[in-house]
C-alpha cells in the first residue's frame, strides 16, 4: 500500500492505474482515520468488487460543530495505515489540511431541506453536513472513483450522500454497509474509545432503544408515539437520555405517525461526554442484514 | 453532429469515445445556446485541441435574477446546432430544465467573497455567480471534459469558474477565449439582437468608456480615478451612463488606487432594456491578443 498526500500525486496514481488496466472498477472508502471494524468491512467490500481501492484519510474539520470534538477526536495515522494495508487498501491518501483547504478557499457545497435540517443537522448544527457533502464532493473529484463506500450506522449521511451524487451528477455510485457491531450490540465508532467503564455499559442504551422499537414492531405496534415512547423509556432505564430517538421515512427523513417495514428508527444520545449514533430500519430487513 | 437530451445518452456516448481512443482530449464548449461568433471561436478553439467537443446548450434559469429577461432570453435550437455543427461540435447536449433540475432538487455550489459578490455578482444579486457555479459543476460532472472553453467576455465568470474548479478540485482544465467584437468594436453577445437601430449605436458606448481607459493608459495616466472618471465620461457623451465601470486586479476583482499593466477594467450598462457587459485589460496585452 502506498501512501499518497497531494492530489497530483494522488491522480497520477490512480491515472496509471486506470491506463494499465481500463476497465479496472475503482474503489474509494472515505475516513476520518481512527479505523475500526466497521471501516475494516468498508475496505473488505470494496476490495472484494473493485480492482483499485482509495482509502481516503483525512478528520475533516469543517464537519465538526465544536472545536472541542474535533481536537478530541482520534488520530493515529500509523495504525490506521497498517489496518487499512491489512484489508486490502491499494493507496491511502492522507493530505495535508492545507491541501484539502488551502489559504483563500471559499467554496462550498450546500444541500437544502429536511435531509440535512432534521436529526443530525438540526443538532449539530447547519454546518455539518455542508462540511460533509462539501469534502466528499471533493474526495469524489480527486480520486475519480467509479463507486465509494459508506457505513449505514451513519444513516443520514448515506442518504444525503446520495442526494448530493443525484443532485450534482456525480459520476460516483454509492454503496451503504451494514453496521458492525461489538458482540454486546454497541456499533463500532471512532469515538467509542473515549468511552470509560462506566459509560461504555451506558451506551449499550442506544442498542436498547432501538431493541424496544424492533420489539415493539415485531409485536405488532404500529402507533409510532407508542413505539417512540417504549424506545426512550429502555433507554433511560440504562440512565441514557437521548438527544433525539427519531421514528422517520428511511428515504425522506420525515416523521411518521404509523410505523411499517423499513422505518428508520435513528437515535443519538450522549453517553458522558461522548456523542453516539445508532439506527435500525424496522421489519423483515434490519439493518441491511437478511 | 449528435444531439443528446439525457445523461445517461450523453454518458454512453462520451464513453464509447474514451473507449474508442483513451487518450483522446474531451473538450467542453457550455452555452446557453444563441449562438453568434464569440460562441463560433469557443468551438473552433476545442476542435483544433480536442479529439472529441462536446457543445451544451442549456438556458440555465437559477443564474438569471429576473424572470423577465429569462424569458427573453433568446432560444432557437434548430438554427443553434446547424452553428454549432458546422464549427465542427461532435455532439450537441441539450438536457431538457427537468433533467437538469428534477423535482426534489436542492443542492447548490457557492463560492463566497469578493469574486462572487463584486462587480456583476453585486449588480444581479448573489443568486446570479450561484447559479453559475451549479450548473457548470453539474455540466463537468455529466460530460466529464478533460478541458472546458469560457468567453473572456465574461472576465469575472472566468474568474468564478477557475477558483470553483480549484476549490472543488475539479479535474477539468479552463481555456478563456479571447472576445469576439462586431467590425465596430461591438462585443458579441446572445443579448445584442435585442438592440434596435439606436440603441445598436448607443451600445458603442461601452467599447468607447473601455478604449477611452486605455487611451489614458498608453498616455501615462496611472491614477485610478482619473481614467474611471474618463472612461464613463466618454460613455456618457454616447448618452449611456454605466451601471459600473470599475478598474480592479485582474486575479481578485480588488478595485485598485493605481491602474498597471494588466489592470482589468470591467463595464456593464443598460442600453434601451438591453443590458450589456464588455471588459479589457490594460496594457500589453490587452484582451489576451498579443
Amino acid at each position: 500500500m502506498r501512501t499518497l498526500r497531494t492530489v497530483p500525486e494522488l491522480r497520477t496514481a490512480v491515472r496509471a492505474a486506470r491506463r494499465q488496466a481500463p476497465h479496472a472498477v475503482i474503489g474509494l472508502v472515505p475516513t476520518m482515520g481512527a479505523l475500526h471494524d466497521g471501516h475494516l468491512q468498508l475496505i473488505r467490500q470494496a476490495r472484494l468488487e473493485c480492482e483499485l481501492v482509495v482509502v481516503s484519510l483525512f478528520v475533516n474539520p469543517t464537519q465538526f460543530d465544536a472545536a472541542a470534538d474535533l481536537a478530541a477526536y482520534p488520530r493515529d495515522e500509523q495504525a490506521d495505515a497498517g489496518v487499512a494495508s491489512e484489508a486490502g487498501a491499494d493507496f491511502l491518501f492522507a493530505p495535508r489540511a492545507e491541501t484539502v483547504y488551502p489559504d483563500g478557499f471559499s467554496t462550498s457545497v450546500q444541500l437544502s431541506g429536511p435531509l440535512v435540517e432534521s436529526l443530525e443537522g438540526a443538532h449539530r448544527g447547519p454546518g455539518h453536513f455542508s462540511g460533509v457533502t462539501t469534502v466528499v464532493t471533493k474526495l469524489f473529484n480527486m480520486v475519480q472513483p467509479d463507486v465509494a463506500y459508506f457505513g449505514q450506522k451513519d444513516a443520514q449521511q448515506v442518504l444525503v450522500i446520495r442526494k448530493l451524487v443525484a443532485d450534482l451528477d456525480l459520476p460516483v455510485r454509492i454503496e451503504a454497509v451494514p453496521t458492525v457491531r461489538e458482540p454486546d450490540g454497541l456499533a463500532r465508532s471512532s469515538r467509542n474509545v473515549h468511552l470509560s467503564g462506566t459509560d461504555r455499559t451506558k451506551a449499550l442504551a442506544l442498542r436498547a432503544g432501538l431493541a424496544a422499537a424492533e420489539h415493539a414492531f415485531a409485536a405488532g405496534e404500529r402507533d409510532a408515539t407508542t413505539v417512540q415512547a417504549a424506545a426512550v423509556a429502555a433507554m433511560t432505564d440504562l440512565g441514557v437520555t437521548p438527544e433525539y430517538l427519531a421514528l422517520v421515512d428511511p428515504q425522506t427523513l420525515a416523521p411518521v405517525t404509523e410505523i411499517a417495514d423499513g422505518t428508520l428508527v435513528a437515535v443519538a444520545a450522549p453517553v458522558g461526554t461522548t456523542r453516539l449514533i445508532d439506527n435500525t430500519i424496522l421489519g423483515s430487513n434490519p439493518n441491511g442484514r437478511r
